[in-house]
């Protein structure tokens, strides 16, 4: 069943308008009595009836709240530093279906790809465009948002966050393998973490310097060399077996 | 530095040959005194030093012994049934970085994509080569190997492993959290554990039976809908965390 997203909180009667409209009425071509899922800004879902189309609107009408839930316990933004090629729309995607709550990417000292002015709102709506698609594939609850900021915006942004981690190449090879584990056990329901990524050629003792003085800490990934788009579809699978698969056993 | 994987076992001195040789020799153009990782059969790996090229071999000496462990503690093999498109590649990439032992790809009842004779072996050929290129990248000790099997022969091989497991997208709808936690702590260091993914239809319940009565379970991956490609790295990221991090802590 399709799903929509939509930027006002929870009514029982909703009128989907612009995307949403066109999406259900001209590329579906669906007609009164059919149903959809519509979430709504504040994480609420109902699966809801059409009751009527009119020339701006689709009208729906609740049928029943979505009561499974979906969205990982803790809300962890991944920050990228700007990778090559294709691989910010794997992580947009991939990332999204394993539950990350936003994203950040930012020019990283080592990013090849420079993304100028005009390049970067197309770039981020297209990018916007692939998350909100995984999110209708993958039932979220929350849709993620995209953001392209500056390295200092990044750390202006360390003191919304209740713990900051430099996912940090080195730690593999020198065999740091607590920090994680650690943090997830400050970490309670509700509360923040924000994931720092970088590129292909990784992060330079400068950035990770400057992180370290703002409050973040330098946590490692296992033992193999995992690439920048692979590193956080780690991070998020292991969130999600500490927090939702493993919590009732070990914890 | 480059990483060369051999089909001996550890010997201190070895001759490299065919394709190895071409890339030392023709792609790579080293010389005499330049280093290399040799990794052998029995997962020995060892930094080396070009002492001779030949016509038809390049001839390396140990020059230490790799002791940092870059393998899962067990050995996870994947099973996907044929997914469409390029996403057995993504699998193949993704998977190996994260550290699958080995790979089985087998035609499921909802297959859209039927491999014939001729095509597969030139499929298979192409995957185990993204195998190769991705274990270098990520430092393996093990190269794992992938091979095409009828339904039939893949029940057959349940034997060969300790547990096998059904990854089950109606689990997760269904919220089934334990088996993967459960089946984690019965298997210890050098067990094997086979895990099926079904294409993006699913598997049918017909071959879930099948596989149920040979002595598979099913197994939840969390309760977002994950796609074909995206459940394997998933279950991999997860076995690393429990085996590798949290040992320490939670175990």
């Amino acid at each position: 069943m399709q799903r929509y997203f939509i930027d006002e909180n929870y009514q029982p009667t909703v009128h989907l308008t612009d995307e949403n409209y066109h999406h259900i009425v001209r590329v579906m071509r669906m007609k009164n009595g059919q149903e959809i899922f519509v979430v709504f800004a504040d994480e609420m879902a109902i699966k809801a009836e059409i009751t009527d189309i009119t020339e701006e609107s689709v009208i729906v009408t609740e049928i029943e709240k979505e009561t499974f839930q979906r969205e990982l316990p803790i809300h962890i933004t991944i920050a990228s530093g700007f990778p090559k090629g294709e691989k910010l729309e794997l992580i947009a995607q991939k990332a999204t279906e394993l539950g990350a709550f936003n994203f950040f990417v930012f020019p990283a000292e080592t990013s090849v790809v420079k993304w100028d002015q005009k390049k970067q709102g197309k770039k981020v709506a297209r990018l916007n465009k692939i998350i909100q698609e995984a999110a209708e594939q993958s039932h979220r609850q929350h849709l993620p948002r995209l953001e392209s900021i500056s390295p200092k915006e990044l750390v202006n942004h360390f003191s919304d966050f209740d713990a900051v981690l430099i996912a940090y190449e080195e730690s593999a090879k020198q065999g740091e393998q607590a920090q994680l584990v650690q943090t997830f056990q400050q970490l309670t329901a509700g509360q923040k973490l924000l994931v720092i990524f970088g590129p292909e050629g990784g992060l330079t003792p400068k950035e990770i310097e400057n992180y370290q003085l703002a409050g973040a800490k330098l946590a490692g990934l296992g033992p193999r060399i995992l690439r920048t788009e692979t590193a956080p579809l780690y991070l998020l699978s292991v969130a999600s077996f500490y927090y939702e698969l493993s919590s009732s056993t070990a914890h």
